[in-house]
C-alpha cells in the first residue's frame, strides 16, 4: 500500500525526473514543423546557392576588361544577353561583352564579376563603365551559404520560421521531429457541469477542463479531456483505457470524503503510486504514479492547486518528452509586503510583480480569480516562515513557463 | 506614379500605423480560446461559488455548540448525514448534531462552520471536539470568488489557460474574440521550386514559403501561401483575388530586372503604393500599399531581408489587428566588436547576444544561415557609422517578438 506521508518538493521532483521516460519521433511535412523539436541532425543535401550567382541586379562581365576603366577612360561593353532569375544564359562571355543579370541568376560561363546597375550607363546596346571592377565582385558562390555535407542543425533544436527556411534550402521536404505527447486528462467530480447560468443545487462549473486543455496546449502537447464520476470502478476503467491509448494521464480532483481517495486507490490497484502528498502549499494532495509504464499526475480539484501542481510537477515533464529541457527560472526581487509562510512547506504564493517589487495576492486558497490577477509565484522554501517587506525573495514569472525559439 | 526615394524607417512605420485598420470579431467555443484575444468585457453571470460551501473535508456544525469545548471538556456531536460534492443534505441542523461534509459540498441549512476532519475524533456515530470553532470557519461563501455582475476581464486581454477557467466559472461557454487575420502570402520568383536534392539549372528552393508560414503563425494569424511567376498580369490577377479574400497580403520577391518591379507596379495599377524603398539595411526595397482597403506588405526575395522586413514592418501590424499592441523592446548591451554601419541607413545586424555582450554575425547579406546562428538584431540608427567595441548599443532580441500572457 502507498503511504500518505508528505514528502519535500525536491524529493517529489527527483522521483518524477528519475521515472523512465518514453520518447517518440515521427516524420512530418516540413511546412508543419514550426515550434516542433528536431528529432535528427540536419545534414545539408545540396550546396546553397547551388551555383555561382549574381548578388546584385547588374551586368555579368569579365573583370579584367575593366582594368584601365576610369571617368577619363571609359569602357564600353556590348550587351549580348539578359538573364532573369530561374533561367540560364546560352551565351558564352568573351572580352568586350556583358550580360544583363538579375539578382540570383546564375553567372554566365566565362564571366567572373558583376557590376551593379547603378554603376553603369546604358547607351544603345552598350554599357559605359568608368571604374575598375575586381574579379569575384558581387558573386554569391556555390555553397557559400550551406555546404553539402555540413551538419547545420542538431537534434533537439526547437524550430522557428527561419529554421524551416534553412532546412528547406538544405533539400528537405519532411523531417523527423519529436512526437507531441498525447495526454489524457481525467476530470473527476460529480458536482461538475458545463458552463451555465442555471446551476442546479450543489453543482459547479467544470472550469478545470478549460484550464487543463490550455495548459497542455502551452506544453506543446495534445490533450484528450474526459470526465469521470467519483467512483472507484469507473476510475479504474478509465485509467486502464487511457494508459493504453495515451502517453501521459493527468487527473484532477477525486478526493471525496464519502468515497475515499478514488484516484490514488485506482492507480494503486493498476500500478504503483510513487508520490502521494507533498509538502507544498497549495497543492499538498499531489500524487504521481505509474501504470503500464505511463506516468499519472494526480492533481487536486481546486483550480489554484491544479495550476501550481501542473506548473511545478507536470509541465517540465511533458516538455522533456519532446526533448525540451526547462529548469525553473527563479529570479530575485524585493518583497513589497511582509510575506508569511506555512513552516515546513514550500509555499508557492500567487503574486504580482511590478517594477521589481512583488506583492502577494491575498485571497483564500479557493479563489480562482487570483490566478488571473497575478503574474508570478513567490517561492518560499520549507525553512522560511517570514520574508519581511524590503527583503529579497525568489519568484518564478508565469511568462518563464513559455517555450520559445 | 509612386516614387522610389528611400524614406527613413520611422516615417515608414508612421505611414503603416496611420493606415486605417480593420478589426473583426467572432464568437468561438471557450475551449478553443487559449491564446486568443478577448473581444468583449466579461461580466460574471453567476456567483462563484454559487452557494456557501465547505472549504475543507470535515463536519458542518453549529459553531455556538463548541463555545465551551476543550480537552478537559470535550464536546460530542451526533453525525446525522454525509454530503459529498455535487449533492445536498436533506437534513436540517440542530444543536448537538454534525453532518460529515466534503470540500466543495454545500453547507447544510442551519450550520455555520466547518471543523476539519483532522481536528475531530470519530467514536461510534459521534465526533469528539476539544476546541472552540468560530462561526464562518472554513466556509467559502457564495460569490466570494466571482460576484455576479462584476466585470472580471476586459476586452483586449490575451487569454491563457487560467483565464478560460475563470470565464467558464463566470457562466460562459462561448466568447467573443478578435478574429485571427487571414493572410495571403504571394511568393514570386520563376526560379523557385520545392525542396529537392535534384535542382535543375538556375533553380533554387522556395525557402521563403516555409519561413513565411511560420512567421504568420507566430503572429497568431492564418496563412494562405501561393506562388506567382514574375509576370505583371499574373501578379495583378493574384493581388485582385487575394485582396478580396484575405485581410492582408504579403508578397516576397518580384524585382526581376528583365520585367521591372512587377509587384509594386501591380499594386500601383490596382491601388496605391505608399512606401517603396526604405533606408534600412538589409531590406531596402520594402514596399507598402493599399488595394481595396487591404494592406499589402511587399518584402524582398532574399530570406534575410524578408526576416528583417517582416519583423520591423509587418509583425506588429498583424498583431495589432488582433488588438495586441507590441512595441519594439529595445534593450541596451555592450558591443563585443567594432560594428561598422552604412551611414544614412538604419542597420539591422543579425547578432548573437551572450552574457550581455553582443557579437555581430559576419556574413554576406545572402547568407540565410546567419538567421539561425543569431538570437538578436543590433539596431544602428541612420546617424551612427561605427559603434566601438565596449560601447553600448541597442538590441532587439528575437524572443521579444513572441506574444505571451
Amino acid at each position: 500500500m502507498y503511504s500518505s506521508n508528505l514528502i519535500p518538493v525536491k524529493n517529489a521532483l527527483k522521483i518524477i525526473r528519475n521515472t523512465k521516460m518514453n520518447f517518440y519521433k515521427e516524420y512530418i511535412p516540413l511546412k508543419d514543423a514550426n515550434m516542433r523539436v528536431l528529432g535528427e541532425d540536419i545534414e545539408v543535401l545540396v550546396d546553397v546557392p547551388p551555383f555561382d550567382r549574381s548578388a546584385m541586379d547588374g551586368y555579368a562581365i569579365i573583370a579584367e576588361d575593366t582594368s584601365n576603366a576610369s571617368s577619363s577612360n571609359p569602357l564600353y561593353l556590348e550587351i549580348i544577353d539578359e538573364i532573369g532569375a530561374g533561367t540560364e544564359s546560352k551565351c558564352t562571355m568573351s572580352s568586350g561583352k556583358a550580360i544583363r543579370i538579375a539578382t540570383g541568376a546564375p553567372m554566365p560561363l566565362g564571366s567572373n564579376a558583376v557590376i551593379m546597375h547603378e554603376d553603369t550607363e546604358l547607351i544603345d546596346n552598350k554599357i559605359k563603365i568608368t571604374r575598375v571592377i575586381l574579379p569575384n565582385k558581387d558573386i554569391a558562390f556555390k555553397g557559400e551559404d550551406l555546404k553539402k555535407g555540413e551538419v547545420i542543425l542538431k537534434e533537439g533544436q526547437i524550430l522557428g520560421p527561419h529554421y524551416l527556411s534553412v532546412i528547406a534550402s538544405s533539400g528537405y521536404n519532411k523531417i523527423k521531429v519529436f512526437k507531441k505527447p498525447k495526454i489524457a486528462v481525467i476530470i473527476t467530480g460529480n458536482e461538475l457541469v458545463e458552463p451555465t447560468t442555471d446551476l442546479k443545487p450543489g453543482k459547479i462549473v467544470n472550469s478545470n477542463k478549460f484550464a487543463m486543455k490550455g495548459l497542455v496546449e502551452d506544453s506543446l502537447a495534445f490533450s484528450h479531456i474526459i470526465h469521470c464520476e467519483d467512483d472507484l470502478d469507473k476510475m479504474i476503467e478509465k485509467l486502464k483505457d487511457c494508459t493504453q491509448k495515451y502517453d501521459v494521464v493527468i487527473t484532477t480532483g477525486g478526493t471525496a470524503i464519502s468515497k475515499g481517495d478514488v484516484v490514488a486507490d485506482a492507480v494503486n490497484s493498476l500500478g504503483e503510486v510513487l508520490i502521494h502528498g507533498v509538502s507544498i502549499k497549495p497543492g499538498k494532495p499531489f500524487g504521481f504514479g505509474i501504470i503500464n509504464d505511463k506516468p499519472i499526475f494526480m492533481l487536486s480539484g481546486y483550480p489554484v492547486a491544479v495550476a501550481v501542481q501542473f506548473d511545478i510537477f507536470a509541465r517540465n515533464y511533458i516538455l522533456k518528452m519532446q526533448n525540451i529541457t526547462k529548469e525553473f527560472d527563479l529570479i530575485k526581487c524585493i518583497a513589497g509586503e511582509d510575506i508569511k509562510s506555512a513552516h515546513g512547506k514550500c509555499n508557492i504564493i500567487r503574486s504580482k510583480l511590478e517594477n521589481n517589487i512583488v506583492y502577494p495576492i491575498r485571497t483564500k486558497s479557493g479563489i480562482n480569480k487570483s490566478i488571473v490577477m497575478s503574474n508570478c509565484y513567490i517561492f518560499v522554501d520549507e525553512d522560511t516562515e517570514i520574508i519581511k517587506k524590503g527583503e529579497e525573495c525568489n519568484i518564478l514569472k508565469y511568462s518563464s513557463f513559455k517555450v520559445f525559439e
